[in-house]
């Protein structure tokens, strides 16, 4: 039985895969798709906002997003969030 | 209503405060419980391997674990778990 930490850490592992396919990395198209429809409550892009965020993540430059460059987006965006909902704060 | 995606990011915000508490930092031996609790059907650490762990996370050296810190783990543990359970291949 996995906790929900555990379940949490697998959500992230599923969503990835669910929009990369067997290629195991996100195009720009596929990364926008995962971020509204999976992430919608908690960022909203914009077409510009999302070119430079691609480009920040993409830090190898092949134009695709691999697992190790998506897990930096989770973090950024569990760290924004983080400081948003800090509770009875 | 959240995605599933959501949720586990929520659960790694909520986790991260049950082990923290007010203070919202982790000493060793909370980093320690959270790990063998929350995290133990993903990695068992020994105490030799905390130590070298939390002197890794504490990047800030304060001897404590902040957010930012505690994201780098789980970044961490879910790239190993990824490379472990990519479907289909």
């Amino acid at each position: 039985i996995m906790s929900e930490l555990e379940s949490g850490m697998a959500a992230i592992i599923q969503v990835f895969h669910k929009y990369s396919g067997h290629k195991c990395k996100l195009r720009k198209t596929e990364l926008k798709a995962l971020i509204n429809n999976e992430m919608g409550n908690f960022i909203k892009v914009k077409n510009e906002t999302l070119d430079v965020l691609f480009a920040d993540l993409d830090q190898n430059g092949d134009l695709e997003i691999d697992f190790k460059e998506f897990i930096t987006l989770i973090a950024m965006v569990t760290s924004a969030c983080h400081e948003l909902f800090i509770p009875n704060k």
